[in-house]
Order: structure tokens, then sequence, then C-alpha cells
């Protein structure tokens, strides 16, 4: 099937065994996470020829990483070696009223001082049909960001579709290094996916207000947004999951699409949670999928699908087949044994 | 107290820990298990001298499951040893919208290729009060399939009480070959239990469209197929538990009994599932408790109570004790600790 | 911060693994756990310097209890070393309509036999501005009641809040054993916290019928019995936990509050559990810090959304900041991750 | 296959995982033994109908000790239910020069409650060939040992082979008391099972000295002694195990016996340690075997091969089948892979 | 690097964790493995571009057992899907003088039914150097000897270097059936790897007697053996490992090698076991690897030292690089911490 | 008793469960660790005061380190909090001829950009009779290499007696750095502990060539240059362990100390490894309590014996009492069972 590239940094996430806490911990599972190694991840279970494009250090910690995703089908042959270490992220996973909670210790990482250098992107790109970052990925360092911008430069002149998920990291940078980095690549951008917060601490732009520490969503501020910045960059489509968060274990769970000219709903799942990080890299990836092999409400729906599920594994990778993500699309929300 | 057997096979359950998908699951829990099995487990728990009858591998994966039974109280002296391996089953918990998965590696089993030579069908029944079976003992091979007749032409002669559940496995034999062996067998069954697709599949008869994918149940369907089957088959009781899967994580449960004059409904419970399967064997075991010792509303209550309660507990084996039970018939659902 | 001691039994917390039943464990998880000892812990998280008093046996069992204080910042310089045994309780986590379980084996444990000779009050009760117990103190043998009576007597004297939490478990003694020894000590105490059945067994006095399990709770009665009570024993404040037990896997969850004028209720949160053990005394310590601190509706609500949070958390101990129950206080139960 | 009973407790035994020590561990493993229980299960593994008579309380703990002797194929229908605690013992693994430690919890048992009214011993030793008991069961209260000389006094009335191994436990009774109430119960024995230290501290009869800290045995020091006592107390054969302890995870191990004429001396093996607890027991029960069976050199090397096993086997019970130890004596430990 | 293509069986290990018994295990790591599988781990671990060709059921065990080779670096493109189920093998790992023991339930597996239509080979040896199989692959079926024997006639007729590693398995066939199929197979073959008892089995001749239970080698009867079988079959290498075998924990482990001038004998290692399993194929593919790129002597050496380390290594694969390999051919078996 | 002060860095200890590889390992066990924290614990273990020194970051990561240390009886209260990260180091546990591995991940850690600023050294050495640090503390950085000269500059004029363990970490400097940090530092020092290759990298002195990855150890080369760097540096103590390295399982531990005037040399074990990190740790920390309550041969046989006890336990920390140490040094290597 056809090639789709991802650029960003995969990272160690070392999570608690189910719900215990940090200080209450003498074990982590080991698995290896990242906004963009996830997407890459589900398009592979899709049957694409994922890419995965990143730098790692050249040790066994950073060995491992590559291996997992090539144990899921993502090809790494574009991940450079070097630097000095795998980012680390520590995973609390919360229950009920108590949310899960992240540390990140990823500066210093071997992708954030990876330059234009590492990455020869004529080869990378070549017969290649989508490209995919998400906002942390320039967020990492100026190096990174440069890095970025001419990856879209080539993929923009390779004539290949480009999407972005926002996704604003405040301990990344601040809202003012955000604007002032990602504006001005969405020029190159057809796909953008965002949520309420991330369009504005990235692009600037407010949806009516919306508490998300609420259970309830306003989707008309929504829609007044997503018009304005679909015009405002000239997106294709303006894409957002709608989480309704009552409490770590229960969400409601739906996303809403612009093609800049009508909006799109979609079903929305009730989801009693394993594993919620990740979701919104797996709504991303069938969106991708959607959009590249069905009209707008089904891929928007496969997205939607394809993302409940995802709450229900463990680790950040949406280990789903098309087929599963379909019989759950087709209304089979049972979870009848399937013998 | 009382000597029931129960005839079928054993296998090795191997299962991922809690959620966990079989593509990333480094460990298996290995219980054993089947319908028959299970059904003498909870037999035992209420006190009866409960035998399970089977031919397992004279090898230590057999001697295994031997020694589980033992543990918890089932007579074994009468399982033969021989043939080439234990029959396997693996094992996925679903959650939420994402369905449990069960793949069979059953065929070529020791039972499978059991004869009537393995077993003293007159020292199996002596003193013996009650005979159980499901539909996927004869489904395993001609040759057990004739075992299965030989049994119950015996526990006939010896006027021994004879239940079966149904429980069409698509995986062994076709419909067509599933009525014809079936069928005939009828004649000797006092206890028939099976849910609507069961009867539909192995007696072919069919209850009002009932879509077994969504949550709603249609009583009144049940009620006509129940009345035809009772006369057709001149069975004394036929009883089907229903289910209603809201999803992986929650499903509603209660039954429903005809005893050739009037139908029973048990109350209804909501269960929060830790382990589903085994449900249906741990109400047949309540069943066959109950209509030993209570009248029939009470012996229905009772085996909705002990198989709500078996899907709280891990592995087919449902390992609650008759006071237990009675607790949840007398309306303790409370869940609050007992210190 | 303000010392505060408390005195009590330390016991060895012998958990299954999740939802496991005893008879099916090969492991135990290994805790240390007690009334007071985990009202202590909850203080220290807020940062007070939060003595438990105890005598635990001067083997590696009774080191390892101590050890596990001090990991949480427990101040254990006045355990007495010496006598036989530390107690045991065994615990088995229900799940939905199946209760949880606990099995004492805690007669003849070192506390049990300790006398007033293992403790210098004068020493401990230097500098403290708070001391709390519960009836399972007095309970565990007469030895221990005379050593309660000699605390409160020297905690009056100096000046020193009393709370306790009457606590009563019908193991340890009859309620006439109960009432003869618990009611002489009322008199030192200020606040007391017990629910229905608690003030019933320990003081005497009933309140009009609620029916525990199920999961409807009748304020009015409970209004009723805490003015006679707190007339009668000239209580500060009497509180209670009002538990609604939906089963095993969900709880209701809020409290009552009377200051001898007032009535005070909090908010109520319904809750996913994960482990209730310790919940009251979370709730405990949560009080203790809200009248040392806050205003009365504050103080309660702090309580129950510091024991709201203890439901989610493995093991008696209440392993969350001040901070956190802040944050829940605040509203925001959505269970968002925190990055 | 012949009948045989053992008499005396069974305990909980929590062990850390391997090698950590108490302090460091958050699990216990749990397992059930004692040493006439352990003694029991090697005899069922050979094929004996094994008995194990004893008491544990009516509780989930107790059950399932019952439930794990029935496992691996013990009858244990002369278990008496009733008192209030199952014994514990912890066990922590050493390894190199650090040796295992074990923490006893064994007082107040339910078994060492237990009076002659608990046990029917005409019953118990029906069709019984011989009877075996160690010297921790008189050991355990004045009332068990007035019921181990019931049992004694009984089976030499029905013309029982009875075994006894000393087993001096010094945490339950001094040297004056032990040598009190165990030299009167020798007049039963046939089977004296004793090293150096036991002889001493039971029997009063010291051998030539061995320093036992020291991986050094002096065999003539035992030959004296050995021949002493079997004059004193007439006993069929006098046997000891030699054990060379070079540290907690190498040893020696070999085995002496006198028949009143000669002395028999085992091959000896060095063994790389797993789990050296129960070790003595697995000897026992292969003496037993052996002298049932075997000749006497035979059955020595029977035993000291099936005791050598052991120390490869988790837990107390050796796991192992007559054809293991067979293959074992007939000098096959090169270990290799059995496909 | 250059492309080596192995064939054979690939099965789902299911291994006791360390050192507990099969009848005591509760859970079984779950692994992939096979003779061929493991040569191929080993060769992309040294860099070359392994395939490893199979037939796996189109199910998610049989996917699992991809992955697992995926994430090692194995190219899976030419492995089949269909048939009915992945072959399991159960594995308790031995200690001391007691042997691991393995059970096979490896018949009726997807591979066993593979025909020549599964495979293309043209395309699969295209731009291959070297083919290896072994003894076990002809042996699984009629259907798969003829298979193999295609691969080795298309293998010649393309100039491939091809290597067997005899390794009967008398689970599967006689030795009779066994020299019937392969020894028309040695004409194809280049490099023989076998140890005595497969010479003997496989091609019918017999060493010198070497007592194989005893940790004693007489390598002149080997040279004997292998310059015979040198000469029939023209081979131009013919190897053995040499396996002193101490106990189940000890191992002596070298290696002899006739080029059909001279004989080789390697550096002996004296090894600790963790995990033997495999060991015999991490060997053959050292000495792909050494055959390919060193002289005779270093050859040898490098496959010796690479499959000491296996031993080491939990697992069939051998989990090592070629620098880690040379390291210890350097000489440093010190185990000093590396920094 | 007496306080005892340490400074230094704790780090996460991520390492895989026993002998498994990184690229395997799916977990980690979570401890915490760092050379001069290992030796607070030991001489908390000991009954010393024993403050360690250091700076964490203000998250649950850093919270857990302490609340380690805490809970084996360090005090914490100079630990000071803030920075961005706690070091990590990753261990992969070697076995037989496979090293060992460590993986550092500890720049741009707190205690690394710690200043002079963050501790207040009258207050931390109030009442201190000992100071120990190691060559690791002054190499993270020259912020605290300058606050290391500082610490010591106190201590002298405070008149605490000052060890130093030389400790060279190639991975943090240059040899060259080294020297020229640390011989100005020496003058402060009284004990100097250091192998040979620590003093020829750090001090610049070299013994008579050791090939320290044979298992072979030149003690007159040591002597040398014991007394050369005695007299220049005019230490009370050169010390150093010696271990011979037989492999990753197996070494030789003893050790060599020299006062000025003579040299001592311990006993030797021949231990069987657990974990071997740490060891070094434990060696210092027993010297400092042996100088403190010995003569000097029996200070070098109390730390030797606890080193070599450290070998057998899980973690970097010695978690062994002085009476066990001692139970060592007197003899007994046999490790009976302690009942």
């Amino acid at each position: 099937m056809s090639k789709i590239v991802t650029l960003g940094e995969i990272m160690l996430r070392l999570s608690t065994p189910l719900h215990k806490r940090f200080i209450q911990s003498e074990q982590f599972n080991a698995t290896y996470a990242g906004a963009e190694a996830n997407v890459a991840v589900s398009l592979a279970n899709y049957g694409y020829d994922a890419y995965f494009v990143s730098k790692v250090p050249n040790n066994l910690i950073g060995k491992s990483a590559i291996n997992q995703l090539r144990q899921y089908g993502v090809n790494t042959d574009y991940v450079s070696n070097g630097g000095d270490r795998l980012g680390v992220y520590y995973l609390e996973t919360g229950a009920s009223m108590r949310p899960s909670k992240v540390i990140y210790d990823r500066a210093h990482s071997s992708f954030s001082k990876a330059t234009i250098d590492d990455f020869d992107f004529d080869e990378i790109f070549k017969d290649c049909t989508w490209f995919h970052f998400s906002g942390i990925t320039p967020a990492l360092s100026d190096s990174v960001a440069k890095l970025t911008e001419r990856a879209l430069q080539k993929a923009k002149a390779m004539d290949i579709t480009v999407s972005v998920d926002l996704n604003y990291r405040k301990a990344l940078w601040t809202r003012e290094k955000a604007q002032k980095t990602m504006i001005p690549l969405m020029q190159y951008v057809d796909v953008c996916i965002g949520n309420e917060e991330d369009i504005k601490d990235v692009l600037g732009y407010t949806p009516k207000d919306t508490d998300i520490t609420q259970a309830k969503i306003d989707i008309d501020g929504y829609k007044d947004v997503f018009k304005t910045i679909c015009e405002a960059f000239d997106f294709r489509y303006v894409v957002s999951t709608l989480r309704e968060s009552y409490s770590a274990s229960d969400n409601g769970w739906r996303a809403l699409l612009y093609d800049g000219e009508s909006f799109y709903t979609s079903k929305k799942y009730d989801i009693r949670i394993v594993d919620r990080v990740g979701g919104g890299d797996s709504f991303t990836a069938g969106l991708i999928h959607g959009l590249l092999t069905k009209d707008t409400q089904d891929a928007l729906e496969f997205a939607v699908a394809a993302s409940a599920l995802k709450h229900t594994i463990h680790g950040d990778f949406n280990l789903v087949s098309e087929e599963e993500v379909n019989a759950l699309v087709n209304g089979d929300a049972s979870g009848r044994v399937k013998r």
C-alpha cells in the first residue's frame, strides 16, 4: 500500500502498573511512544508502508525503541543514530476523580539535537503520499523546528498531503513561541487537527468559552473558530476530537470536521477507559486512513471508532486492525466474545 | 451429598493478563477449563460429589488439568489417560466496546479421540442422580458423539436426570451436522438449557428475531420457541439466560424458565465484568443445584445469582459458595466489605 | 508544622492481586495498615509532624511496618519493640456484587499486649496539638484499653484536642463490652466520628432505621442521633461519612457534620472504586487538617474530597497531597491528564 | 496402593520472591507447608493413598491449605475444621553466604488447640500401613502432645509401622520439655530420623562434636550415637541426612542409615539450591517408600536422590515422580533436556 | 549485508517462570522459537539481511510469531499465511540435577501442512548467499520433506551455500524414516552440523561410544566419524558442539570442526546456565557468520563464544551483538560491569 | 549514635528483571541509588544518624527517591528541592561470561546544577563526626566540584574525619580533568579508598600492571602504590577492595589496607552474585563503621564481610544489620537456615 511518513520524537514511556501512584511503585512498565510514532503504528496496522523518521541514541535503549516499532510493522530505515539520550516520560494512571499524571524528562534528547543533516528528505519522501507531524516536533528545539520546516517545504514541493496535530505542550514552549513558530508552517498544511485549547495556544484563535474541566462541550463555539482558521490558513480540513471528561475512568468521545463547506459530526462513544494516552494520535491515524479511502462522514466515523478502541488498550499504540474498527463503525459495540 | 456426573473436554486456557491484546502479551495466565468441567467445579463448591469424566494426555499438562480439578474438590477418578494432546484455548479479555477474543486450538485432543472403551459407564453412573453434558461434547468427533449417546442411554436406563446445555460452537461443526447429531439425543434429556441462537442452530427452531448484538431482548419471542421445543422434545424444563451486552465491561443478566406450564423470570443484575467466560456454565450448575433442592422460582434465582457472581471472578470456574450465592439472592448486592 | 499523635495497632495487610479470590491466589501483596497509622500517613502528607505510637515485634516483619511508615514521612520514634507477633489481616478485593472480604488474624499481637510502661506520654505529647485514636484500640485488650485511658487523661491535662473514630469491630468485642469501655472515654473527646452503626454499637444510641445494605441513607435519622449524642457527651463536633454502597465497584460518598448548632452536608461523589479499605481513616485525617486550618464547611469538603480520592489508591494509605485534594474540592473531577 | 497417615500442622508459607529480603519485599508468594504435610505430598506423588490429619480454621485460608493438598493428591478427609487461625511462617531465601531466614508466627493455631476429640483414630488408621509424625507435632502444645501419644498407642495396637522425624524446633520448646515429652513416645517408633542436633536436643544423646556451621561432617561421631540410641529405644532403623552447608547456594547432601547391624551410606550429591526448605521431609517420604518397596541400600539411595531433587523445586513440597527419582538414582544427573 | 535464508517451523514457546515445575505454574512466559528462526535472529543481529521462510496460521498467535521476528530484525516477507494452528512447545526449566523438560504439541501445525505451492523459491533465493535448514524441517511431514528437497535443489542450482543442523527429534520420526529422508538430501549440503547422536540417528554412522549422560566426551571417537561422513557425503565442513552436561545448571561447552583436512578445536567455556534451549542454533548462526568472514579457527571460536553467551539469555533467541561475541572471543570472560 | 554526612547524587535505577537483556525487557524494577546514598543507607542500618545531602527535582520522582531513603532510616532533612530532573541509570544484570551493562542518563540532573547556595554546611556539619564523598560528586559539574571543595573546607575546619572513594567514571570526565580537580581535594582527606584503576585515573599513580579483566590480582603492585600515595597525600588510611572477576556470576572478594605503617589483608570470600552494583559503597560504609568502633584488622574484616553480603542482595543498598555482618565475620558462611 501507499507510503506515509511521520516525523517526531519517540520516548521511553515508564508507566506504573495499573493505578499505582509514582511514590508506591517499585516497577515501571516500559513501552516506547511519541505522537508521530503512535500514528505510524496505527497506519502500519491498516496496511500502509508507514515510516517513522527520528533520531535515537546509539545505545540499547534507543535500539529497543526501534525494535518496538519494527515489531508492529513500522519502517525505521530513516531513523538516525546518535546524540545523548532517549527522552523519558513517566505516566501514573488515574482512576475515577484522580487524574492521570505525566512527568516529562525529554530535554536534551537525541532528536531534539537533530539537524537537517541527519536526514535526506529526497530519499525519505520518495513515493510518499502523506506526511504527518505534530506541534510537539517543532517545539523540541530551534534546530528541530528548522528541520520540520525543511521537511514541509520538501513535502509541498513533492505534492504530498500534509497533516498536523497542533498538540500544544506547555512544558515545551510558551504560547508566544509556539505561535511564532507554528503559524508560518501552516501554509504547508492540508489537514489541521486540534482541539479548542490547541487552536488557541498554537494559532491564537479562541473558541467561545468551553470549560474543559467540565464534561460539557459547546459545539457552536467550535464551529466559529473552525471556519475562521480554515479560511485564514486555507486548510482542506479542520478536525477535532471532542472529549467529555466525566472522570479519569469514563469519557465521552466523538469528533467534529469542517471541510470548508459543511460540518460533520460523528457518533458519540461512552468509553470505560483502560489507557487514554495516545487517543488523539489514534484518531489522527484513523482520519488519514479515512480521508485516503472513504467519503468524509465515513472517514470521521472510522477515526472516532478507531480512537475509541485505543482507550481500551494498554500503551500509546493503537493495536487494532481495520477490520476491528469497521466492526465498531458498523454498530457492534456489544463487546460479545468473538470465538 | 449426592453424586453428579459431567462428561466433556477440559482444555488449557491461556489468557492474556487483564485487557492485554494477544500481540502485546509476553505472558499467559494458565488455567484449565471446559464447559462440563466448569459445571463440575461449581457443583463441588455446593457440596456435591461431583465427577468430571474425560480423557487427557499422559503428560504433565494433562496432569495439571486433573490437579486443578482436584484442588477445587472435583472427583477425577474416571478421567482416562492417553492420546496426544490437551486442547488449548487462547483468551484475550476485552474492555468497553472492544470484545474479548477466543482462539481455539482444540482439534486432535485426547478427548476428541476417546472411544466407548475408555469408560465404564456402569461404574461411572453407580449411585449417580444427575448427568450433565453440553452440545460441545458430541461436536468434538463422531467417536465422542457415539460415546455421548452411549452415556445417555445408560443414564436413562439407570433413571438419572439428564441436562444439556446446547452450546453451539460454529468452529466445531455446521448447523446441519449439529442438528443431525443432537436432535436424536434430545429424547434422553430432561432439562434443556440454551439461548436463542443455540436453539436455532442446534435444534432448528427460530425465536422471533432478536438482534443479539444489541442490548435488547425480546422475551415474547423466547416464550414461543420455548413452548414449541418443550412439547416437541418432551423436556421437563427449558431454560435460558438472557444476556444484555451493553459492552465488554457491562452486561445485564437474568434468565427465563419454562416448565411446560408456566414461565418464570428471574431478577435482573447489572454486572461490572471481571471475566465473563464460564458464565453460562455457572448458571447451569446453579440451576442443577436449585432444581434438586428448591422450588422452581428459587432455583432460577439461585442460578442467576450464582452466575452473576461468576462474572466477577477470574477464570472459567465459579469459585463461590452456596452461602455467598444465597446472600446475593437475599438481596445484598451492596458489595460492602465482609469483615 | 504542628505535631499530631495517633495511637493504635499496625498490621501486615495481605491482599490478593486485583479481584482474585483467596482460594485462587498464589501471591499476596504485602502492605502495612491500621486505622490510626492510616490517619498518621495522611497527616504527614499534609505536612504535619505526624507520630504513630504503637508496639511491634522485634523482628523483620515489625521492622518492615516501621519502615513503610517512615517511607511516607511518619515519625516512629515512639514505637515500642517487643512482644510476639505483628497482627495480620487478609483482604480479598470484591467486584460488582461480590463483596470484599477481610479475615483478621490479629489476636496476640505485640500491641494488644502493650502496657502503660511501654510509653512515656509526657514525652510523647510534648508540643502536641491533636491526639487521635479509634475504637479499635481499646478493643484490642484490657491492657490496651487502660493504656488508652491513660493517654486520654494525659492529653486532656495537656490541653490537646482529641478525636475518636468509633469504628466498632464485632470480631474484637461485644457491644456490651464496647459500650462499657468506650462510654467512659467519651469525656476526653472533642471530635467524635462514627457512622450510624458505630454510634449504635459503641455508644448505644440508635438512629432511625437505615438499611445499610441498601444504597439509600436517611439523613434525618442521622440528625436526631447526632444532636442527642452531641449533648450527651458534650462533643465539639459529631461527624459521619455517608456511604451509599451501590456495589463493590461503585459507591456514593459524602459526609455530615454537626457542631452543636448547625448541620453541614458535603458535596457527594460517585466513585469508581480501586481500593476502599482505609476510606474512613482518610476522611478522619482530612477532617483533622480541615478543622485545624479551615472553616467548618470547607473542613468537611476537604475531608470528603480527600477520602473520595483514597478510594482510587491501592493500599490503606491515602497517598495524596493537600494540593491534589484542593484541586478536587475546587471542582476538577474531570480526571483529565495532568502533564 | 497402601494407605499412609501423617499427623501434624500445616501453615501458610509466605516467602519473598527469589532472594529478596523481608524489608524490601512488597509481595509474598503464598504456599502451604508443614513437615508432615510435606511428607504426605511426596507419598501421594509416589502413588500412595496418603492422608494428612490436622485441624485448620473454618475460613478461606484454612480452605486454601486443604485445597493445595488436594491438588497434589493428598486425602484430607480427616482434617478437622475449627479454631482461630492457620499458623504462618515467613521465609526469606538466602544466597551465597547470606542464610535463609524463617520467622514463625504459629502460636495459637487451630491445630495447636486440637484435642483427642477432634479425631477418630479407629477410622483414621483403618487399613493403614504406616504412620509418620515429627517432633514438631507434640511440641505445639500439651494438648497436641497428648493427641500424638493417643495416635501412637492406637497405631501400635493396630500394628502399623511408625516413623518419626525428631526435628527439634527451639522456638517451640526447651530441650528439657522436648526430652520429657518425646522420650516416652519413642517406644512406639520403628524408624527414627534425626540429625546430630536433633538427637542431642530431643533424645539427649550427643555425637562426637561436629561443628555444623562448617562444611565438614564427622561420620564416626554419628555412628556411635546411632548405635547407642538404636539399642536404647529398640528402633528398627536410625537414619540421618548429612548436609554439608558450603553456602546458602550450594550444599553437599547424602545420608547414613543404621539397621541395628550395619551402616549404610548413600551416594553424595552436590546441589545448586533453588529452595532447600522441606528437604528433610522429602527425604523422609523417600525413605518410607524405599523401606516399603526396596532393600535397605536402595531405599536410602532413593531417599537421598528424592530429597536432592527437592532442593531444586520452589516450595516445601517435593513435586517429583518416582520415575524422576529413579532416573537420578540410576546415575543421570546430567540435567540434559528431556524432550 | 548479504542475504541469508532459513526454512523451518516457528512455535509458541510456553515456559514456566524460572525453575517452576509444570504442575505448579499458573503462568507461562510466551516467546516464539524454532531452530531455523533462532538462527535467523542471530544472523539479523550480526547485520545480515536474514529471512525466515515458514507458514503460520492466519490468526493473532501466528501474527505474534511474525511480530517477534520483526522486532529482532528478521525479514518475514516470505512467511505464508494459512492452515490451522501454530505449534506449541512447553518448557520447564531444570536446575542442578533436575533436567529441563520439553513437551511438544506441534502436530498438525500450519507449516507441517505447507506445500511447494506456498513458496516461490526463485523469488526467495534471489541474491541469496546462504541457505540453512535443520533436520526438524523434513521431519514435520512428507509434504514438508518434499518442500525441503525442492528448496535444496533450487539453492544448489543458484549456487547458494547450504548448511544443515541434523537435529534428530525422536518425537517426530523414527531413525529409519529419518535416514531414508535425510541421506538423499545430503548431496546438497556444504556444511553439516551434528553431534554424535544426530550423526548416528540421522546418517547412520556411530562414533566410538560416548555416554552422553556423563560429563565426559571422547573427541577421538568424534574424529573418526567426522572423517567418515565428510568423505561419504563430500561435505566442506563437519562441525559439532561438544556439551559436557555437569548438571542442568552448569555445562562445559566447546566445538570441533573438520574441513576435510584438519581438525579444529575451540576454547572451552564453563557456563552457568540461564536458558540453554537454542544453544545449538546460536552456534550454527555464529558458524555461518564465521565461515563467511573469518578463517576457520576464528570462525569456530566465534561460533562457540556466541553460543556460550546464548546460555545466559532467556528465550531461544541469541540476543547478542557481534561486538559482544568478539569481546568474549578476545578473552574478556570476567563479567565485569560495562559502564 | 553519632552523625555522619554524605554528599552526592541519587538516581533512579531502572534494572531489567533478573538477567533479562534491555532489548527484551517490558518492565524495569525501579529503585534509587547513588554512591554516597548507598553508603548512607548502610550507616543507618548500623545505627548511625546518617544524613544524605543532595538536590532532587520537585516532582514525584524526586519525592520517591527521598521516600526510599527515609524508608531505610536515612535523614533527608538537608536534601534540597529544585532543578529539572533526577538522573537515571539503566542496569542489565549479566550472568556467567555475559557482563552486566550500565547505561547512564544522568546529565542535566538537579544535583549537577546545585550550587553552594543550596546548602548550609554550618548547619549540616553540626555535631557531625564523619564526612564521606566519592569522586563521582565533583565529576558531575564544575559547580558541584566547587560545592564539594566548600564542604571539605568546612569539614576540615570543624575537625570532621573525611573519607573519599575515588570512583573514577570515564563517562563523566577525562583523566586530566579528574586529576586536576581531585588532587587538590586530597589535602582534606583522611581515608582514601580506591582500587588500582581509580588511583591511576584520579591520582595519576600506577600500580604494577594488573590485568583487571583477568581473575588474578598482584598484591605487591598494590603495596607500592599505596605507600606512595599515602605519603604523597598524607592519608591516614589507604584502602582498596580486591575483586577477582571469575565471571558475572562468581567473584572473589577481599581487601587491602595500609595505615602508613603496616598492610592488612582481609579474609577472602568466594561469592555467588545476586547483584554486585553497590558492592564498593557497602565496603566503604563497613569500613567507616569499622574504623569508628574496632581495631584496624577487625575494621577491614567487617567492611569485607559487609560488602560480601551486599552481593547477595537486590538493589544498590546493602540491607544488612551489624549483627548479620558480625555473624559472617565470626565464620558462619554456611548459609544454614536461621529459624
